[in-house]
């Protein structure tokens, strides 16, 4: 970066200096951003000439940070920031690159949208940083959110990695927050399978959050993505959090909670994903389990489709191609009867030997359907001739005599 | 009953003989009943004025009893029958009496319905051998089907006996087909929770199937109802099974499945359930058993309420005034804030004391939304005034950093 005017350069570090100074999400900026561009809307924030609550909002980061509000002084800043970027092995990412995530730009349409009220921190990143040695948009482009719950159970864990590891077989790039629990297990599920993952900070990419996930953090940045639209430095808050979750549900072609309590962030990021009309979806679990009652709520509403695999994800979100096959139960031997067929069969005794005649009346036929059935019964081996009569074939005596379960 | 003619005892001897000669749901039959009556239809059916198919059926029956095809000798067989139903205790119950259930002549909207193939045994009962001390109709008023696997886990058989048990105790009752497993679960819980519950068998009342349950059966037949539409000492065979679900399904006003592998009897009752237009509901379970599979494929459908406990049940099949109160979470400190108060009281430290202008800078919000906001959470004892600035009050301490579970 040079002290030359660059048009490309200087709007992507009028970006970063929004970032810098104002919390992310911001549909008063993200407007003036769209509206002026970046340059323009950093020297309109610089000059108050917008709300006095993001001016004021600006006026509290300028003075923690020591500086006016000379553009010069909030460029160089941004410049800073962009060579500690760099230093921490992170690069900063803007619309304008190959890399930015076309998708993330639909949350525009919430940001913007309708009478609903719905709650701040919706516009999109204003950029992001990243770290790790994968394309972000080309790693999100065939990608699902896995999230849930922090003290999920042994069955959460186990059900998340499973599916995150199936959706990597398969080519699934795998996001989720980084957090204890199910994200966790997703990201390290993905790994294992050989495949792509994604962390969503809600704080800075040298502060992310927990700590006890340092070393799943360091792994991801070696084979993933670690991403945040919070500068190096920002720590975790609350609010971030349900900030963060945007970007999760509109990265990703369709979210997925795997185990969630009544209240849980989880739901929030699936909420995100069903107002980006992306598909929302939920594992089941045991309705005793406090872990599932989140997912069990989500999937009593219209919105949300039960998932028990990768396969069922990838039908919800796929393209053409990547539908799942339909899971049917195993062939029994009555599959291929008619009913009258199925009736006879039943009515014939495991050990007695019966007339067709007989037969006819235990089933409630005709002795002419029952005389016609036996011999294509005897056919498919189900039914043996025996002493002038039929009785059942020894493989059917183990079946038990009932076929209602 | 006497020689004499009467047209009330003619009618119902005419519909027992009918039961006795043909397996029950033919829709010929039906049809056939409905538009001459009953005695009609049995002089027409010992005339052979009816399909081969169902002549020849009768035919072998008639053979098997060793009678003729006269009139008077089937009114007597009739006539043994109801003698011997009383000999066991048991009672005939006819469209004409007062405790018919008259939701099983919905039945006949599926018989005749539309140009859809579905299997034969459509057709409501003709006749139901009862046994049990209370009176059938008012029993199933407020009634739900409980069903599921015979090869229930443990998870599937305590969660059918909890949801049959708090069913029972708000006075709905639990209908199920006596199987081992989750049945005999809903019966026991039903029974245990002090309330009526119906056992609908698909073999006569004196070969009730599994024998295994003969105990439980006796149960119920002391403090509900079992029963059949099969005469006594007709044997339990794979097509009456499903045969006797479309009166589970049609005797009820909603079915729930607990636990159902893939390929499942109980499926075909929710399905016959659904057929009917009444609700059809399953509860989820943990998805690596096979016994939860059933359920799941049937919740992945558009058409199967997801349920979790009996107020969730009598929900979807209650009357106004039965409805369940909404699930909720517990209540949290940061539930009554506006977003910038939130924000603002994410950035208070736990440690150190911050100024408003700190706070204010760390939380992405003005120094005046920060002056205006800190009393309030003073207000609230959720932040501290200490030594000319702020932090947490200690009881949010405990709370930990992060919100996003």
């Amino acid at each position: 970066m040079t002290a030359s005017y660059d048009p490309v350069n200087s709007a992507a570090l009028a970006r970063v200096a929004l970032a810098l100074l104002v919390e992310p999400g911001s549909r008063e900026l993200g407007g003036l951003v769209r509206r002026a561009g970046p340059e323009a809307a950093l020297a309109q924030v610089l000059a108050a000439g917008v709300s006095p609550a993001l001016a004021g909002a600006v006026a509290a980061r300028l003075a923690a940070e020591r500086i006016t509000t000379s553009l010069r002084e909030t460029l160089l800043l941004a410049e800073r920031a962009t060579q500690h970027a760099a230093r921490i092995g992170a690069r900063i990412v803007v619309p304008a690159d190959d890399e930015w995530p076309l998708r993330l730009e639909d949350l525009t349409r919430i940001s913007r949208g309708g009478g609903q009220t719905i709650d701040l921190n919706t516009d999109p990143p204003l950029c992001l940083w990243v770290r790790g040695p994968r394309r972000l948009a080309a790693t999100l482009d065939r990608s699902v959110a896995v999230v849930g719950a922090r003290a999920a159970t042994a069955y959460g864990t186990q059900v998340a990695a499973e599916i995150a590891y199936e959706l990597a077989a398969r080519d699934w790039t795998v996001v989720s927050g980084g957090a204890f629990g199910i994200d966790a297990a997703a990201h390290r599920g993905a790994m294992a399978g050989g495949g792509a993952t994604v962390v969503v900070l809600a704080s800075g990419l040298d502060r992310p959050y927990p700590l006890a996930n340092s070393t799943l953090f360091e792994q991801v940045a070696e084979e993933g993505l670690i991403i945040s639209e919070w500068p190096p430095g920002a720590a975790p808050h609350r609010q971030r959090f349900l900030t963060r979750n945007r970007v999760i549900a509109a990265g990703t072609l369709g979210t997925v909670i795997v185990e969630a309590a009544a209240r849980s962030g989880a739901r929030h990021t699936l909420g995100r994903a069903r107002l980006l009309g992306r598909p929302a979806m939920a594992v089941p679990g045991p309705i005793g389990s406090a872990m599932s009652v989140g997912c069990h709520i989500e999937m009593r509403g219209l919105d949300t489709r039960l998932v028990t695999n990768a396969a069922e994800i990838i039908e919800e979100v796929g393209r053409i191609g990547d539908l799942a096959p339909l899971l049917r139960g195993e062939a029994r031997p009555h599959d291929g009867l008619d009913p009258v067929a199925a009736q006879v069969l039943d009515a014939v005794s495991v050990r007695k030997i019966s007339t067709a005649d007989e037969i006819a009346a235990v089933a409630g036929v005709s002795g002419r359907q029952a005389r016609r059935a036996l011999p294509q019964l005897v056919d498919a081996g189900l039914v043996q001739v025996a002493g002038g009569g039929y009785r059942l074939a020894p493989a059917r005596r183990l079946d038990g005599p009932a076929g209602q379960a």
